[in-house]
């Protein structure tokens, strides 16, 4: 057993900071060569941000609209003060849009107009207050779901991750990298195999920088060779984090989860999914009714403006996946775990 | 149903030539970006070429080898007429080495110093001639492979291959990439599928320039999104070649190739490994007893001089992996299909 150089930590890394009466986001597009925070003044700055992936995973998403739409209701106010709700509306019309797939982005947004409507005067401060409140319940949120999901970990030795599901996806700790962080601390687990997850490689830039911050042993591996290591017995468990977890607990994630998934269940592994229940969509029956964003084919046909595919060749880029629920051996949310997802679970966790 | 363009041709790219006796490669690892011949006018050279991967895929490999031990007695002979084929064997050790996973490596250089042993006077004309018929065989095994190979992809629609096995992997045409080329060109296939292959983004870069230039629609995707294309019903088999069969059936093919083998069996598709004759080793009793080539982390850490994850982190890259026989539909070789091939099934091929 190894034991950890320095215990689990919240807040490695500060992705979303507010100050100054704005938006202040890690830009982890240039990481992990480069660390460098964008300042987003206005509610379209944000939604661009969201777009061009200055900031992804889908609490992360959620909590940077929560403060685009603090940005959309001050710009409101100060334009219109008698039909500022109104113009909020139509200014998040973008925001909503940013990406399809994360419920997160929707659900953080609705919760924040649920206050704007109740606002009377100025809605700076409450509307701040209640974003500060969404980001702070996302890292309590996490915090939990490590402590519940690392209780599977015991003397599993090493897991796979994808993607990345730590600080920098969430409010802080993170999903499944915050499980991996409890279990690590906790002497659980000794190491982790992180898969690159191609095409954007959140878990070579992203994952295998927060994992080396922490000092948790990490072996980054092409997404392929999860199998591999399955084969070879040199994982226990594949842990991955979700963008939308429908009613009757399919689950949207990274394009590759799924793989994992099929393979976790042929070498009889577990395969645990780690979620804040603002990822789990009621109105989503089905992993059928989730849309699947396509991103550009560029991202398969280039890399770094060098082109790794021959001119003229098509590409087809989903960037998510479903994974029924039948192949999920546990979902750790906040408010528990549930072993076998079904509809009926599901439904009494929200209860 | 789309017409083809252009029929299925063989030699659509001539990577390996002989003339002046020399070897001339067309460099794989500048395409395919730049179409570049090396002249190879020693063995050492040839080594080099196969261990840096200026020529790979395993029948590629091996036909390589061959000129390469023509390269080698020459020179022997020309050193010392006495002494020349015990001379020959060492001249020989750094070939055999060059790459540890393809079976076809060592069995072109047994093939060829077997010619040698028998060889009196100068070896030159005997040799070439050899490994000129080595390179012939393996087209005309290739051949025979496409037509066999095509009738189980009838009505197929859309199939889904892994890494490069064309003309750039064989002595032309190609294994799997031939069993397409047919299929398309006798209409039974509409479409082709390529996974990119990381690390060394065989797919990308070698199989869908090649199928470019057949006119052979081509749809590039990430690894991970096999699984995906599988579950949303977009390819009816996974045709793949191998670098080594082994006397029960397993098979040792890139990375990534055991996974699709999974996702295929879990949904239900077909699952075809393509290889001559010369890909199966007797002398390997089961894929345990196969070594697995691991290549520099630097090929999952960097791209194209650019760092795609932290300095300092640590990979693992094993670049083949074992398909159990059991997860195989049919072994297509020259000699015939074997159905969910076995110990028993191989031993009655070879005989």
């Amino acid at each position: 057993m190894i034991t950890p150089k320095s215990p689990a930590k919240i807040d490695t890394v500060r992705a979303i900071q507010w100050s100054d009466d704005c938006l202040k986001l890690l830009d982890q597009r240039r990481l992990p060569t480069q660390v460098e925070y964008l300042e987003l003044c206005t509610v379209e700055e944000v939604a661009a941000a969201i777009r061009d992936m200055v900031v992804r995973g889908a609490p992360a998403i959620g909590i940077a609209a929560a403060y685009g739409v603090v940005l959309a209701a001050t710009h409101a106010w100060r334009e219109q003060q008698d039909t500022w709700k109104q113009v909020l509306t139509e200014k998040l019309l973008q925001l909503r849009g940013a990406r399809p797939t994360a419920v997160n982005l929707r659900w953080a947004i609705d919760r924040m107009q649920a206050i704007a409507k109740n606002c009377q005067g100025d809605p700076f401060s409450m509307l701040l207050a209640e974003a500060r409140g969404i980001h702070q319940q996302d890292i309590e949120a996490n915090l939990e779901m490590g402590r519940i999901g690392a209780e599977y970990l015991r003397n599993c030795h090493a897991v796979l991750t994808h993607c990345n599901t730590g600080s920098l996806a969430t409010g802080g700790f993170g999903t499944a990298l915050g499980v991996i962080r409890t279990a690590f601390s906790n002497h659980f687990i000794e190491s982790v195999y992180v898969a690159e997850t191609r095409p954007w490689l959140q878990g070579s830039r992203l994952t295998a920088w927060e994992l080396q911050q922490d000092h948790i042993p990490v072996t980054l591996v092409a997404d392929s060779t999860a199998a591999f290591l399955m084969q070879a017995g040199k994982i226990g468990w594949v842990i991955v984090g979700a963008d939308r977890v429908a009613a009757n607990g399919d689950v949207a994630n990274k394009i590759g989860t799924y793989s994992h998934a099929v393979n976790a269940r042929h070498h009889g592994l577990g395969f645990m999914v780690v979620a804040p229940v603002s990822t789990i969509d009621p109105g989503t029956s089905t992993g059928a009714d989730i849309e699947i964003e396509e991103r550009k084919p560029g991202e398969l046909l280039e890399f770094s403006n060098v082109r790794i595919a021959p001119a003229g060749v098509q590409a087809y880029n989903p960037v998510f996946d479903i994974t029924p629920a039948g192949l999920v051996t546990v979902l750790v949310t906040e408010k528990g775990a549930i072993e076998t997802p079904d509809r009926e679970k599901i439904r009494s966790l929200l209860r």
